[in-house]
């Protein structure tokens, strides 16, 4: 009776010769393609063409850092406390849920829902795309939640970040059916708001990932992989500089709230 | 009264008109340079030379996954246990310690304590290569320590992946002392135990990283940042194949060697 | 102007006194009350009553260690590779999520649905108690999901363990309608099925904990505050008898079902 | 031949008869004893007395939450950006590194390599007590350090927690060697500095445990195994008033002192 491997993987075979990551041996990728294509490689399972990935590369620069943002921020404080490397960046990846990180799944899947009606490619000025650009914000209005992608208190005319990486994604000849929908959503939700809410970085870097063929669930990994690169700068510099750990917050920033002092009525 | 910024950082600035890493904006830097360059540019603080780039990256593809390991059954039994990706990631990274991931900084320690008395540049052959390869081995002989970065129990003969990655280092002209030293460190490592124990792969990212100018502390983060891309690649293939969660050990793996049966013979 | 604080809260008061958890001195609840009924009052708000405090000591015993599973397996193989004890704690806590530590939580969802309409206490044996259990196993049933808290692959005939912490409930007087729906749950449970499949201890420390007055969230964490002392055990262990990092999968355990050999047929 | 199991442990036996943790049946322990006496069985191996036990309990509610502090800080962050209670928890405990968390097992680490000459049993008054309070200071003060144990910015007086908890266990009869020399070591800080650095909670933390049998490594963990019961609570409370994700960091907080302003000067 042959049992089945406890372990079975289509990804990499790791054998005496050597490892082979989909087929490719390491050093044929080292010498022919660069990080973004071996990512979307192990995750999607082809190569993509030279085109989808400069888009990937361009995705993952754009999401490897930000600055002091929550994620930054504790992994900052957990060097200071002494925990290593691996474990800082490891707390920092832990605020990729379903709020921060996870805007682009949720987008993701919104423009594959609204896209599926579509017949063939689209442009942003199409009928077809208003359409399913209509059907796409919809869903949310409906439910009275956020429409995932647009919006950024910073930048109310538009992020900056995201109308780069936009046309570069058309210099690059990857848009597809995602930017035409998500870009064509901006009027829609224009006229139902009254004002203007821009496809913002996050919304930019989910309809590029569609575009170029990555499910949305891996568009969590796009951020959160690149952000790796980011937060260990941030915990390296963190360790040149600290002066013990970090207190995220002091006295006068606290306010307790609940029940007043009291005595225990019964011992143990 | 001037306090000091809570937070303060050389890595990135965000502002309304974007994002600036080390002063380089975020869509210059996509157009013209890889991810492997950004990582460089995040942690030494400058952009690498071309070559030092390809480098980097043929690093960060030789770590990028190596099969069914420690960290991606970790990473894949997290995700069938149905904790969401950046979890299932978070965990695999946590297994980048001093005994798996942490061998990168020792020998990249040990090669930068030998190296310093070097005067200049030396080639593997020179008498002063063989003098600092000496010195590093000496360290680990007298503590009794394994030689970080040499030895693999699936290549005796030689690690491929390590031979074709120092080749590809030679041909892009970035090898430098630390190499050097490592390489030179073989025939004298052969001579002490009485038999070949070649530099193994990590031993030749931390050899390479060293000598593009990447401390031993960043080697870690090489290949835990270059490995979440593929942990997520395990963590979104095991959900699609997932029957449940994953158990580590069955029944007739585990043997209990404590206290026999017995009775607690007080009350609470 | 007033601005919200930045941080506000209801559990703890630190202050140059001392600290006070939810208006109760430390010192005061260290000599009067235990860990439990403190693990209580954190989440709760309140000091559970004598027998509620009893109740959950026995669910935190019950959910403390159970040999080698999927988080101390991981917890060990952390530890293995160096890398400290709270990170090896930390990464056997990233598997209580879902499927795993997050029945209870499914389980007190369903429970208190089905409870929703009952008008006081019932008995198991109730026709109520017997109403509320239909609706309950419905709500799975008309899925095709696995009904939460029952059946346990080693014990076909009961759980022991559940027998035992359910009778201890009945014994100290805190069983209340989530165990009387629970367990009239598992007649109508057999007749559905054709074979009894009995509550786990899963499903007791689910019924228990809702009928202490503890929230379904509230479930997942006490099973993992309780596993982080048996995880602690583990990793300490490991580090007593390593003998290098743990490889959780040997060759002959893998497959590899992906790609055939192939090149790279385009360069950089 | 016969091969080694792949795990040992001699912690707990998972068997068709149930669990039994160091050979006592879980029900058993239950009704017996309580969470605090099974944590300490777990990790040493036996039950306490019945007065180590309330120490150890009352050295847990010493630890278990301090308000808003890096880790429930971190804890809530993580749950405020949409990852579930395990991540945002185990994000909190990776703070318990060797800055904050880990002060314990350095002093305990220091307290019993001064104790290691003592013949028996002494008082904080005897001069045995003195001289290796002396030895233990010393340790510290040549090598620059700051001595683990002592200090507390809120408390020049005296921290009131630490000297509760003293209090207590002297009350208990659990006080030893520890504490007499952690506590004849007050004496030679005041005369060293110039002032009293009295003990803090985390010393007389570490110096109860120290004489409870409790090894220094464990400390670590009766620390953060404590706190994971406080971070429940502030995440769920987090949970319950969120707003959307917390920004650690306002603008105004950061301070970024990089390069300026440049263009990448070559292409990819």
């Amino acid at each position: 009776m042959t049992t089945q491997p406890r372990w079975q993987t289509k990804i990499t075979e790791a054998s005496a010769e050597g490892v082979r990551i989909r087929g490719y041996e390491l050093s044929d990728l080292s010498r022919n393609v660069d990080f973004a294509e071996v990512f979307y490689l192990l995750t999607v399972g082809e190569l993509p063409s030279p085109a989808a990935g400069r888009a990937l590369n361009a995705l993952m620069i754009s999401a490897c850092d930000r600055g002091i943002t929550p994620s930054s921020a504790i992994t900052r404080t957990v060097a200071s406390c002494g925990s290593p490397l691996q474990a800082a960046v490891a707390a920092g990846i832990l605020t990729f849920g379903d709020v921060q990180g996870g805007v682009g799944i949720e987008m993701g899947n919104g423009l594959l829902r609204a896209m599926a009606g579509l017949e063939g490619p689209v442009t942003v000025d199409a009928p077809q795309a208003r359409e399913a650009a209509e059907s796409f914000v919809e869903h949310y209005v409906q439910r009275g939640e956020r429409i995932p992608g647009y919006g950024q208190p910073l930048h109310p005319e538009g992020d900056p970040r995201a109308r780069r990486l936009i046309e570069y994604a058309f210099e690059l000849g990857v848009d597809g059916n995602a930017l035409a929908v998500g870009l064509a959503a901006e009027a829609v939700i224009a006229e139902r708001k009254g004002r203007p809410i821009p496809m913002n970085v996050d919304g930019a870097i989910a309809c590029v990932a569609i575009d170029i063929g990555m499910p949305p669930d891996i568009i969590r990994a796009i951020n959160f992989v690149a952000r790796a690169a980011g937060l260990s700068a941030h915990a390296l510099e963190e360790l040149e500089t600290a002066k013990g750990f970090r207190l995220l917050a002091t006295d006068d920033e606290v306010s307790y709230q609940g029940a007043p002092a009291r005595a225990v009525t019964r011992s143990a």
